[in-house]
């Protein structure tokens, strides 16, 4: 798990949707005037012959039968209905709405010849296109947008999404509606709606409880950690959206402090000094945590960073310097590839004679080398202080190459996390060597961990630099790395 | 004017727009550190010199350079710089944006042609029917929503729609621009987002003035007027959008009496004796303004009258009746149109000979035929009582008529507020003779008004018979009058 | 009416009691479960034979029969009772409260003689003293104290002094359960609990009709009128008490402006333009009035002006100057009696020859010397520019006599306005030639008006040199006015 | 500790004092202005060389020198000094304080022999007593009250009386300075300033932590622990006071729940199922606690309790009982001194023969009759059937008698708990074996608990009969349990 990491699906989805069906329920107590005649709820595997019923409830809320108003109680039906299924059934309900209610394939066909019949007139064509646009949107998208109008129906359909992205491997059609799924919700959480707040100790104990859950970086241990990450001199800001007020989605965590951090457990320590953030000259952006599954692919990680460093530099006139203290999620996995690979001498290849050496005295070799891939197996080798000093330099320089220099196809970093801040327009500033000695840390970054920072008045150039170019901008001690 | 019609555009829109241009130019000084190198404001008429310019502007929005959070930091540079435009520039403006960022053609026909190969594999036709879709998603669409993210920018569309609503019929472009616009409006304005909130006394002053402003049934004359339609015995409500949180989407007035009400003057009457609501039996809506020409079009009246129900039926329980004080603000424009219909007697038609009789005596004309037409034009008729006697009959028939019967093509009533509250599940209830007698009472509905009764245990059937076959719904009295 | 002249009693008093009964009335309804028992409302003019009842409920109270929460619901039943009286009533209610509760003057002779009896011994003393003070407390300010409990029961006591205070004189008894009223809100209306709250456009509709209705210095004439006063360029600020969360208790009105404003007319005229208020130099404090009869004798302004100072300089960097445009609420009155005063040549003693001699000839007198008396009587003087002209030299230096050198018995200035800013801490700046010719203007100051100067570095300097020696701070214009 | 003890002051006074040391130098900082000339901290122990300075300091503040509100800048200062003094500087302060500005005997003696020579005359002699009351009002009190206007004034000064009240046995003059401060307090937290909240899940997490740290009776282990008591089916409420918002002054905890509950444990285990509380019947108050030392001796018990059952009753129709489930804080210690009465075979007045032996038998001593004292000290007896079997009558009855009949002088009840609920009308309803077997429980009530019986219709008529006579009113149960 590391920082862009949502938190882990299957643990808290259930608790969510339990919520949020108690909350569906709620809302159909009130709604009780407008019951009658409604479609009991079926037996939870959705048996084959509940399955007509189903259909023509959704087909009712589609023809909005008794008027809109009366087709969103419907839609609050089925909703219900959903619910109150286990997960074969769920899979059944979302089977027959993104079959049954496709796309009209004919409807398309007949748009799609009157579209070609339009000669050079500008207006017939804009018409026809028009038309073909309609067409294309499958009537099952109408049925999502309708759940909307329930209380938590936002929420609802966040969380019917993580179920759809956890299946739609096993059919192609849950994929489709997945999709159309995330239209409704791109277009829904446009960054336009998202509403900046600051997470206090002031702020509910319901909230808190949440920042707890979805803390995916660094886990917040206990409360006295949580308050711990709020005393006067951190920042913890989120962004929320007015149907969800309640519920964070994307969750920031900030230090302020003197120079840029190298450690977190120093910036976690309880016990150490709480400082005057008035003082401090440097805002460390430690952990970012994204909430909810079902959104993901959208992305608002860049504009909490924007919208916090505005909030920050309003707040405290001495800042001068906004940088990360980022895991390396993958570094580890990526040089264990590295030192497997078949059929040649990975080692020789990627540490020099001296480092081999170095290494073979620490690790008591004496002149047999000693292999790194076991060395960083050994448990608890950061203790061991020669080991770690003979480490320090190979490593140090390998994972400057990780970060600078591997690509994935199409040429963005290898890294995720290296990935999200090169693109928002920051450089790669340091490495910091056992600057997360965490088991977690130990075994995804070798206990090292990187800083990016974010210039302001270079964030648009390195971004294009990184788009265009896939040209990394990385700091003079992280060219000296990679020169060595 | 009359209870569904928004308020006159041209008045309001310029205050607006200013309005919004203030907090757009606010928004622009808080965004000073990306201004650097943006396209500066051209002069107000947009001259031709300049358009090259303002094309780029809106490409590298497009293809957001510098990043997404830069992009919208450009997409405020636009909507700034429309803003200093003149009507002139901003029609120019507005065809740039709609010619050069329209749909790409040859990919639509690229995509076409790809549909048009996949065979019988279902996924491969979904895939490339999504390509088309994509393909169908004009970029400029993309550019309106990237405005969102400003401040006020919601506000800044909205009356943006109201614009290109006034120069559509100019230009065809324009016309599909205002398309794309309205379909991004009816996704963010689904009635899911909205929030009632009642109006009250103590309400902020600037939100009230704006009830004022606002306000197309009945004007409001003066602070003592609006507070005497937010008295204990009153209530206003209006749906709000948490992106607007200021700004009433569409406001309605309720009176708490006993018995429905017949007469508007009596409801206004601010030398009236207040009355104490908990012993009220019949709410009566009797004003509902649209507050935005930008969002005409969509619907937002049916969800405020269930809820506004909700909220009263929650409140008062001694609450038995709903119902509403109505405009007929079609009639007298179809009667007059019925009276001088060429080639026939159209009075000896409309009009029994007894009445016509009577008639003539109020008139004064001895046995000489009173032209219908002309006596409605007698200044003041309502005060001639022999006169509004001999006309009360035969006015209540034919409205009743007019109401019930007259219908547009394709089955909708011909009246626009009756056929909104019939296409809700009302029913026409009762007529009510001087139920309006000013000017424009007189001018629109000879001074009749109309009672709308909603019955919840009818409404969803209603709905169902208006809408399916046509039927209109009536009272027994109602049905009396067209039997008359 | 002037600057610090609380609002007419007589006018607002009735309603607000009436209010006040209103809510007093919902707070019975809901104590119903203690109601049982209790003394029944008597008839309005409270007649002998209820007299007993009334004497016996009131003693119920101060024994708290039936626990502490009883005597409390009864306290409301007394409150009520009071509201349901007329004015003949109301004063024999207090009467029965002011007698029948007084001190136990035998309790007093007691505690005194054991006072007297204790020798040295400090502790011993101590106690009698306590003992005494004790017994020096009448159980009517207990009586009293229970009414807090009640919702609106604080505004109730502070309606109920305004009350006192119209009868006082008619009644040593109502003087002296005055001033134990006054000692309980002297209390409760520390200022330590007083709230600064701005008053905006954004306020409620509810309270900004008091702001209307409290104006004391310049009458708001309208709702146009007010929102003038509360442009971006205006600012205007109210204290409040946590018991009386919707009512104003002081209200100030400041410009902000470049230097120091001369003429009030300018101020409220509301076709002049809007300033930035980011540009502002100088705030003038333009009104200051007083809410509340009932809390006449308790001192806000000084806190008042402290704490608008500190928000405004918070608010707006620029501002340099602090100062107000004040009222001379007494000048014209002076004059008259000056130029009244019997045996002597008045005029001869207050104006120069030269003076007078101009005056002569703009009122076309010839030679005759011109009466100043009649001539300040001329109706609309001030549009006659030759004798305006001739005027203003003499009562400039007049004014600036009055205001500088007119003093009370025990050393403090003359005029009401000019005491309160002076002892302050403010000195007197300028004066300003037909700053305010309304007709108020023209008959309380000759048109006259004067800025009072805060600079902060000198306030308490300028309030000791006041206080202690009775020494007024002028301006080097008021002195070079003074010496003419 | 139990139901009514406020929590220990020593452990929380520093921390809070600490705290609001903090907030008191913030408002140092804004009122930087003042500050100059103003008296330097001395050093912590205020050696004699500083005290003139500091006399200096006091008199200028009651002096008001430089103005009221300079006066309240000085008290600002002298809160600043007094905070950075130690135990042994903050003595001295405060001796100080109150040995210097004492009441001035010379002007009570005048007073007194004028108040002596009024004759008959009412007028003079309410004079007199007016003077003379003013001159029993010591300066000192003045003092204290210019603290108010500080931010955190309020609680500084709660803070200060629960240091004098610790102090006050030392030395009679702090004494004295407490009684001053008390009759402040009095008077500022009238019920009628005090705000009833409910504090549930949603609430700060700032606040919960003081609910957490305040409690009293039974001790809230963990932030689990405390969620589970604000579930559905509990409320806490507590009161606030206006001038100190985010402090709890007085919190009660209440379960909602099926028929009286007998068993503590039960209402607090977390792995217990949650109820509807719209189904609940009863309301147990099963935790009330003081939260401020500095408030005691001012009761705000009985309207709280009254508060919360109005709120109750208008949330939950079905509830028909409202009752508590409280300790017997005293019933052990009563028993032991009982038991050890000398020169008495107290176990043979206290037990039934029949009793002794099922002891004795239960106890394994055969014929030899066992020691109840020792019994009673027996570790874990309650885990040991056969003897809590045969404890169960005797302590029972015994208990009965604890609460029923033990009296103090004056006729209230012996145990502080019982005399609470007993004089605010409640009965004595029923007892609880094995309610409480935490140590605690055991240690303080041999593991019992009592059930108070809120009756509405009685609450007067018991306290009165409670009051008047010393009459317990008590269950038929309870009776029983007395004959027995």
């Amino acid at each position: 798990m590391s920082e862009l990491t949502t938190r882990e699906p299957e643990v808290t989805r259930a608790s969510l949707l339990n919520r949020t069906m108690y909350n569906l329920r709620e809302a159909w107590r009130e709604m009780a005037d407008w019951r009658e005649g409604l479609f009991a709820a079926p037996s939870p595997n959705l048996p084959e012959k509940d399955m007509e019923a189903l259909k023509d409830q959704m087909r009712d809320c589609l023809e909005a039968r008794g008027g809109e108003v009366s087709a969103r109680a419907r839609a609050a039906n089925l909703g219900r209905i959903y619910l109150s299924l286990n997960a074969k059934g769920r899979k059944r309900f979302l089977q027959i709405l993104a079959r049954e209610f496709d796309i009209d394939h004919q409807a398309v066909n007949k748009a799609v010849t009157a579209l070609q019949k339009t000669g050079d007139n500008h207006d017939e064509r804009a018409k026809a296109e028009r038309t073909l646009r309609q067409a294309l949107h499958p009537p099952r998208l109408r049925l999502l947008t309708q759940l909307n109008a329930l209380p938590e129906g936002f929420h609802f359909l966040v969380d019917l999404r993580a179920e759809l992205l956890s299946w739609r491997k096993d059919d192609p059609a849950l994929g489709a509606l997945e999709r159309d799924l995330l239209s409704l919700l791109v277009s829904w959480f446009d960054v336009g709606f998202l509403e900046l707040r600051r997470i206090s100790w002031e702020s509910p104990a319901a909230l808190l409880e949440k920042v707890i859950a979805y803390e995916a970086v660094h886990p917040i241990k206990s409360w006295d950690d949580l308050k711990n990450r709020l005393s006067s001199d951190r920042r913890c800001f989120a962004f929320f959206h007015p149907r969800m007020p309640n519920e964070p989605l994307i969750i920031v965590q900030v230090a302020l402090v003197h120079g840029i951090a190298d450690n977190v457990h120093i910036l976690l320590d309880e016990a150490a000094p709480v400082l005057d953030p008035e003082n401090a000259d440097t805002a460390i952006f430690y952990s970012i945590s994204n909430a909810h599954e079902g959104l993901s692919g959208i992305s608002f990680g860049n504009f909490l960073i924007k919208r916090v460093v505005d909030e920050l530099a309003q707040e405290f006139k001495n800042l001068k310097t906004f940088a990360t203290l980022s895991p390396i999620p993958g570094f580890r996995h990526w040089l264990g590839g590295k030192l497997n690979e078949p059929d040649k001498d990975a080692e020789a290849e990627l540490l020099s004679a001296a480092e081999r050496k170095a290494l073979a005295t620490a690790a008591g070799t004496g002149t047999e080398p000693a292999a790194l891939t076991s060395l960083l197996q050994t448990p608890d080798w950061p203790q061991n202080q020669e080991l770690a000093k003979a480490l320090k330099k190979p490593l140090m320089r390998l994972c400057a190459r990780y970060l600078a220099k591997e690509k994935r196809e199409g040429g963005s970093a290898f890294d995720r996390v290296a990935h999200f801040h090169l693109s928002n327009g920051a450089r790669i500033e340091r490495l910091n060597w056992l600057g997360n000695t965490s088991p977690q840390g130990i075994a995804q970054s070798a206990g090292l961990m990187v800083n990016y920072l974010y210039k302001l008045s270079d964030i648009e150039a390195n971004h294009e630099a990184y788009r265009g170019e896939g040209k990394v901008m990385n700091s003079s001690a992280i060219r000296t790395l990679l020169k060595g």
